[in-house]
C-alpha cells in the first residue's frame, strides 16, 4: 500500500476532496444541475445554508461565463434535505468585467413535484484578472493561538442533535467568545474562530461561501437558544484565498424585532480581507 | 389663499409627496407595473441607485401578502435612464410571516425591446406586527448638530454633471467626513450625515431604500474621483421609523481589486437602527 494512500497523511486537495463531491452538479441540459445533497453537512439536523450556497455557487460558474461568485445574496425559502434536488439557472446579463445569474434549488415532495429551497441572484467575475491594489483599512480579527481556541471535539456537545458538519469542519473557536457552551454567554454578538475543512482542502472561493455560515450563531453568545434561521444571506468574495487555515469572526451589532443580523469577516493566512457577508436571521426569543 | 397653502409651510406627507409620485406605479396585469422614472433624482447624470430600489420595492409591496421589505437584495444591470419603465413581479414564495418575492426592471431600446435594469429577490413581512424588544449593541453615529453640518447648498457643486436629487433631499454631511470637497479626502471610507426629503416628508420603508444610497459614495473620502458603480446592493428594514431627520453612516473597510463594499446605518430620530445596508461597488482608481 502506498505510503500516500495513509489517510490521516493525505491532504485533500481542491478539486479532489469531500467538499468538491458533495458539493458537484451534472449538468443536465443547459442551465440545469442535477445533484445530491449530502447528509455530511448537517448542523442541528438542517442542511448547512453556507453548503446550500456553494452548490448553487458551483453550478452558477458552470453555467456562467465568469468563474467566481463577485456577489451572491440567497433568499432561505424552504428547508432543504439531504437528497436529490436540481438546481435551474438562467443567465441575466453578461459582460465583459462581469455576468449576473440566478438560480434556484429544488427538491422534491411525496407526489414527485419540485419545491423550491433557495433562490439566488448573483454576479460572477474573475478573481485572478482583478489588479492587486489593496487600500483597506480593515484588520484581521485578534484570535488566541490555533491550539489556545477550542472546537466541537474538546468538549461534549452543547448542542442537541445530528451535526455532521463538524466532522468535516476544522473550527476553533476563540474562548473569549465560547461563553454560551459554558452557559455563561457573554451578551456580546461575537464570534471568532480558526476555520479549516478537516481533510485539509485548502480554501477557494466556493468553500468560503461555507466558511462565512459555518460557526455557531452570535445568538448564542447573546444569551439565545435554538435555531436562528437564516432569511437572507449576501456574501461577497474579494479575493483568491491564499493556502493555510482562514479567520472567521462574525458580529451582530442589531437584534430587535425577533431579527437580527450577521455580519461575517474571512481573513486568510496572507492577511487579505477574502470574504464579506451579512445575513438576516429570525430569532426565537426563549 | 389659505394659510396651508403657502408653499414653504406645507410639510409633504407620506402618500402625498414628490417621492411618493415619483415612485407610483400603475398596475397594468396582475405583477406587472408600468411607470415613469422621474429626471428629479439624478446624481451625476444617473439615475440614483436607491430611488431605484424604491421603486421595485413599491412594486413588491403591492405584489406580495406582507406590505415592507424586511431584506432587499438587488443586482444592477444597465444604466436606468429617466422615462418610462415597467417592472414584472414574481411571488416566489408566501408565508404566515414573511414572504418573498422576485422584481425586475425594464425599459425599452430604439427598437422597443426591453431592457433589463435592475432585478431583486425581497423578503417582505409586517414590520407592525414585531415584538418591540430591542437588544442591539450598535450605538447611533456621532453627528454635530445639523446646523453645524453642510450641504450642496452650502457650497458650489464640487461634482460635475446635474445632481438634480439635491433639490429634493435635506442633506447635511458632517464636517468631518467632508475633507473630499475641500480637496483634502481624510482617507477614513466614512460618510456621515443628516438625512430627509426636501418637502418635509418623514421617513417610511421605502424612503429608507433611497437614504441607504444617498450619501456621497465613500469612495471621495478614500481620495478616489469619479463615478462608484453599484453591482449589488442589500438592505435591511429593521424598524418603521419615527417621524424626523434620520442620520446615516457609511463605511468601507475594505478597497482592494477595484471594488468596495459600502455599509450604511440609518438611524431615527428615537435612536433606533432603522436600516442595515451593504452594497458592492467597483472604483475607477485614478
Amino acid at each position: 500500500m502506498p505510503e500516500a494512500a495513509s489517510a490521516a497523511a493525505v491532504r485533500a486537495t481542491i478539486g479532489a476532496s469531500e467538499f468538491d463531491r458533495d458539493t458537484a452538479v451534472t449538468r443536465r441540459a443547459p442551465g440545469v444541475y442535477d445533484l445530491d445533497l449530502s447528509a455530511g453537512w448537517t448542523i442541528i439536523n438542517a442542511v448547512n445554508g453556507g453548503y446550500l450556497l456553494a452548490v448553487l455557487g458551483r453550478a452558477l460558474g458552470d453555467a456562467l461565463p465568469h468563474p467566481d461568485p463577485f456577489t451572491i445574496s440567497a433568499h432561505y425559502l424552504t428547508a432543504s434535505r439531504p437528497g436529490p434536488a436540481v438546481v435551474r439557472t438562467e443567465t441575466v446579463r453578461t459582460g465583459r468585467t462581469l455576468s449576473t445569474g440566478q438560480a434556484s434549488l429544488f427538491q422534491y415532495d411525496d407526489e414527485g413535484n419540485e419545491v423550491e429551497r433557495i433562490r439566488v441572484l448573483a454576479s460572477y467575475g474573475d478573481l485572478d484578472a482583478l489588479p492587486d491594489d489593496v487600500r483597506t483599512s480593515a484588520k484581521p480579527p485578534v484570535i488566541p493561538p490555533m491550539d489556545q481556541c477550542f472546537g466541537p471535539e474538546d468538549g461534549p456537545a452543547p448542542v442537541e442533535g445530528s451535526s455532521a458538519i463538524t466532522d468535516r469542519l476544522m473550527l476553533k473557536l476563540d474562548p473569549a467568545t465560547l461563553g454560551w457552551a459554558l452557559g455563561q454567554p457573554s451578551g456580546r454578538g461575537e464570534m471568532r474562530a480558526w476555520f479549516g475543512l478537516a481533510d485539509g482542502r485548502d480554501a477557494d472561493p466556493l468553500s468560503l461561501l461555507l466558511a462565512v455560515d459555518a460557526l455557531p450563531p452570535t445568538a448564542f453568545e447573546l444569551g439565545l437558544k435554538g435555531w436562528v434561521p437564516t432569511v437572507e444571506l449576501t456574501a461577497h468574495v474579494r479575493c483568491r484565498p491564499a493556502p493555510g487555515p482562514l479567520r472567521v469572526a462574525i458580529t451582530t451589532r442589531n437584534l430587535a424585532g425577533g431579527f437580527l443580523e450577521e455580519d461575517a469577516e474571512v481573513w486568510d493566512s496572507a492577511d487579505r480581507l477574502v470574504a464579506q457577508s451579512r445575513q438576516l436571521a429570525r430569532v426565537r426569543l426563549g
